[in-house]
């Protein structure tokens, strides 16, 4: 019995329709408790629909809207402008209730400042946070926040984040998320005032489990569960991360993909090193939550492909599941009260 | 005929003397050109040095100090108490021209606030950075900066880095360096304050090769020569680098050295890839110079092994033979020339 419904920004991302239909096919039938409102041109949504030979049916509902959001688009501006475009109409869906989650692929500051307007924030948060999975050595995740959604913050901010962070983590985990601060030594008397200030903030909150600060050498490496820094060196270091995840991919590949015996016998022997090393790259995740607000908002990558966004499809419907923004609010009012009593 | 000389903080690092005078000796053979100042115990010195059956010569003199900088002292403190500390002894040598450079893996807080007030800063500069040479996806090099001697600057200081890491990269390109600033975005509107305003300076300037902004993913992938950002963020951003590379060096590695069938065939055939895998970490090198200085001092991991000190000590006589203070101080003499009239 279909009981979730995840609003879809059909025109955000590189592809457009071409990626977001299908994916959205592909989601239905892999989560039989999905429904999906298609937001975006009505007649390439259609088409789409059409050379899938997949009818409109009660799962799967599209809704027009005409106007796209640019990914050079301003935030300001696109908050402006932003009345009937999909992105706006999918963030509608979930601000009406007519969704649970929306997931777009679209403008990252635009998405956040819309949902920001239009879904609020939770009681306690100023600033909404990306936040996502990333895999470890050992096969486990930890959680990074902020990814780029605020490009400077204040020590504030990052306490938030934190306890953001913890609520979403322990969702996940058997034990109390250890929440870390990334900064650029071990030792106390290291970083900028910001780190310093929020690490102060964090020693003092029991019902946290804070670690203190952890290197970007060890951000990979299951020091922590939950890693918090400003959205600048957030976005920075995931995407170095990545960076440096494909150039050994693809060095890698290329001695696999050699047509000589060598080849070959690479092939036999480490097809399957290979892919478990493809699962070590952060980017081969999809689906970026903005946590902070009153409702779900997934962030997919831009350049996401079918398979992507089904992950990011996946993310919304746990996310709804497990009423993280409600964990959230519960898990903020209880560090506010130990802080001010 | 040795004619370059350079002051070791024999004292230094994760190991001291037990690393760093094996160091000395094996520079000594592999570089004709160089003399060597031991800075530090001298009994713990000699006490190496017999044990290596290298009797002090003409080529390398010790220099007794019996103080230490410990990494856990604030820079503002080090510097009050450096008095006959090894690293504060080693910056004296550059001072008083008794050494050409200075090496040591101490207190990189301490290193450049001593530097800072016994070498003074080159005119036109107001912070000195932390650059290296990583090795990029083609085998190449980019010069990162700053790698954390600045935790925060401002906009005048990150345009000073961009000068500062061309001057440095044109002594080794055959062609003029691209200069990039690292950035959450290719996008003009992408970023924050810091990176807007030395992106237009940088603009304006026709002498230096700006080419915009690249994310985290394109640091590694030949997208630009010299990449500039502050010392938070390109430490953080380094170290992820390094933890991404160790992780995937770390499964290959496991599959390398199984005692099984498999992993003898894999012996056999991927050393040699293995072997250029592990060049990628950027890790691997060591030796970044702190620039921006009347004066050529080298910062050499604190963990760095003999073979590591030998390259931090092999950078410290190219930047001597290159004279890589003069060459800064005549391009931003240039530069600023080209922005004032």
């Amino acid at each position: 019995m279909p009981n979730i419904t995840v609003a879809l920004d059909a025109m955000g991302g590189d592809f457009g329709p071409r990626v977001i239909v299908p994916a959205a096919v592909q989601a239905l039938s892999h989560f039989p408790e999905l429904k999906v409102i298609l937001v975006g041109d009505r007649n390439a949504i259609t088409a789409q629909l059409a050379s899938l030979g997949y009818p409109a049916n009660s799962r799967l509902d599209i809704q027009h809207s005409d106007r796209v959001i640019s990914n050079s688009e301003k935030p300001s501006l696109a908050l402006r402008n932003s009345e009937g475009t999909s992105m706006s109409q999918a963030i509608d869906a979930v601000a009406k209730g007519e969704a649970d989650a929306c997931v777009s692929g679209g403008n990252t500051g635009a998405l956040m400042a819309l949902s920001r307007f239009k879904l609020k924030l939770l009681p306690g948060i100023e600033r909404p946070a990306l936040v996502s999975a990333l895999p470890t050595a050992s096969g486990s995740q930890v959680w990074m926040l902020d990814l780029g959604a605020n490009v400077s913050c204040d020590a504030d901010s990052l306490f938030q984040f934190a306890i953001m962070g913890s609520a979403l983590a322990e969702q996940y985990l058997p034990h109390s998320p250890r929440v870390a601060i990334l900064n650029i030594g071990a030792e106390e008397i290291k970083g900028n005032d910001l780190v310093k200030r929020c690490a102060e903030m964090l020693s003092q909150t029991s019902s946290i489990n804070y670690i203190g600060y952890i290197e970007g050498n060890q951000l990979l490496s299951d020091a922590a569960d939950v890693v918090v820094c400003d959205g600048f060196v957030g976005n920075v270091c995931l995407k170095a991360c990545e960076g440096t995840a494909q150039i050994f991919i693809n060095k890698l590949r290329s001695s696999l993909t050699a047509s000589s015996i060598k080849g070959w016998i690479a092939r036999i022997l480490f097809s399957r090193l290979f892919n478990d090393l493809k699962m070590l790259n952060p980017d081969q995740y999809n689906g970026a939550s903005l946590l902070g607000l009153r409702g779900i908002v997934i962030k997919s990558h831009g350049s996401a492909d079918v398979d992507a966004l089904v992950n990011a499809i996946g993310e919304a419907i746990h996310e709804v599941k497990r009423q993280v923004p409600s964990r959230i609010s519960d898990r903020l009012e209880a560090v506010l009260l130990e802080r001010h009593y």
